[in-house]
């Protein structure tokens, strides 16, 4: 789910026809969604910002969450996971910042013409495989096809919900000044896979996209740091980007040293190589973690402890500051302003 | 929300590549669902075979319907309505099947670069009016592009969930022998509008689609008849395709009578002209409602006073039956085994 109030600051609007940029999740994207999408679409769920959104159960003292995400991945396969793998995780992930229990998906597909039946098997496969192990239902499904040349292959929808528990609310408003800022893991590896897989580049690499369900992970976190403030997933645009929404959400400043902010050697080298900052790459299975910084290290422990959180690091603080943003301290000791990305970086990523 | 475990009686699966026809909503759509979609998409809610699954909702006696479409229609603007308008009615209406009360949507856009943010506009404001109409807030979105040449202008997959009423759960399989059969108008009208809106057949119509989101008259046929048995909207693959899912599902035979199924003038000759039947054409604003004979005339007038209801008609009868089908009878007094759509008649028509 793409935040559709993410009231991130930018130049006019004034593109009258759809660009590559506008799907990357960075300003492009949140200048058309504030421009266009918001002047139409309006409603309590939207304006809440988050990447779910909270809604109450009548007759009842519940919450339901409630997300989408749209994925047009290329290739469809990838070394890490493919576009059914993708969908689930990405949409048990949206439904897991808000602090809910994902409980089912629905699923709509879209096919192009003469799209190979077995593709179409391995990538269902994955998607139960996924399901099993998020631990949700795919309860709804819908199947549409386009002719040849009017689409690209597959393309799946996702849409979840979960119920949110009383004991642990996350939201991307909450981060505080003094809090700690951590990211469960390496940056950068669901792009640099996809970008691999593409086949475009000459050579081969060993790049793994990092795609997974984080269930584990926030359940551990909910048990050993309640009073977590902010979970949210840096997927398109990356770290950078993300960190801003929430810097610009809660109103607070977020420094964040780059050393601390662990890459893969293989995604550093071939992001020098092409001239890419891991900091505004997808990624596909890991959480930003904002919380308080008593709760920090008893927090740290416990995702190391988990599968996919081996390499959680502290990265960073909170602070407050008048003007709500992300400051990076670099390798070389300077400290630079980490804006979001502006237009499209790595297309068809998600 | 195509029905994932409908079980139709149909030949041997042995296609290699997605056709167009398995998007058709008929026999074909029917195959793949249960050939290869049910292997690995297995679930309480799928196994119910309704337009929406009703999940329970824990620590509390209520329950959610959840659906889901996909909209690929072409051309997007048509007269009566345009992809946004359908997107918006077409979840709403399948919600409504279950009995549900739809509270929210989520909307996924995948937009092809080049698309018209003009188009874009008018689209989310007819969504934005549909939803103000059909009472539901759409909580949840998501926005990706793909290239020139990659999508088709706009595709729009919506997910919607309501909250289930405890005096009123229509279901596919309730269908009783003596159970009167009604459609709530013409039928055909959308599925012709969007032919003739693609401007290929040489000649103008002012054939209208009929896509309108049906609550009112869902309310209203809750409180004159709330024992109804059977909700379903029409849409792929028409009414005939749409009545053989009931018959099978609750194990009946469907008899209904050819001269009591309104088809408006411009729709009948249209469809003598082209050689399509208008009993499998697509409708996106019409319901099949079946239920105790007893009930059928106080429901009847209480449609015809709704809005979208004033063609509303009791077309035929549950039969028992040693063989599940639909028999029509014909104008010309003979009767007829009514088959399920196979192939695709006219695609992209949602």
């Amino acid at each position: 789910m793409h935040d559709f109030s993410c009231p991130l600051p930018s130049a006019d609007f004034n593109h009258s026809r759809i660009q590559a940029g506008h799907g990357s999740g960075g300003k492009m994207t949140a200048d058309l969604i504030r421009n266009i999408f918001q002047k139409y679409l309006i409603s309590d769920g939207l304006a809440q910002g988050n990447d779910a959104a909270v809604l109450p159960i009548p007759d009842s003292t519940g919450r339901i969450a409630v997300t989408t995400d749209s994925h047009i991945v290329a290739p469809l396969f990838f070394p890490g996971g493919d576009i059914g793998r993708l969908a689930v995780c990405g949409t048990v992930n949206d439904l897991l910042t808000s602090g809910a229990v994902p409980v089912a998906l629905t699923a709509g597909f879209i096919l192009e013409e003469g799209f190979r039946i077995s593709e179409l098997e391995r990538i269902l496969k994955s998607m139960q495989m996924s399901a099993v192990e998020a631990n949700v239902q795919i309860v709804a499904g819908d199947t549409k096809v386009v002719e040849k040349g009017r689409g690209d292959g597959l393309f799946i929808t996702t849409a979840g919900f979960g119920w949110i528990r009383d004991d642990f609310q996350p939201q991307g408003d909450l981060a505080k000044p003094g809090d700690a800022v951590l990211v469960t893991g390496t940056v950068g590896d669901h792009g640099m896979a996809v970008l691999c897989a593409r086949g475009e580049l000459g050579f081969q690499s060993d790049i793994q996209s990092d795609t997974a369900p984080l269930n584990a992970i926030v359940e551990k976190l909910r048990q050993t740091a309640p009073s977590t403030h902010v979970l949210r997933d840096p997927t398109r645009g990356g770290l950078g980007t993300t960190l801003n929404e929430i810097a610009v959400q809660s109103a607070v400043s977020i420094e964040i040293d780059e050393q601390l902010v662990l890459v893969s050697p293989q995604v550093r080298s071939l992001c020098d190589l092409l001239g890419f900052d891991p900091l505004y790459v997808a990624n596909e299975g890991k959480m930003i973690v904002i919380l308080p910084e008593a709760d920090a290290e008893a927090a740290l422990s416990a995702i190391r402890s988990c599968k996919y959180g081996e390499n959680a690091a502290i990265i960073g603080r909170v602070t407050s500051a008048a003007r709500p943003g992300v400051l990076l301290k670099t390798a070389l000791g300077t400290t630079r302003i980490l804006d979001s990305l502006h237009g499209e970086m790595l297309p068809r990523i998600c």
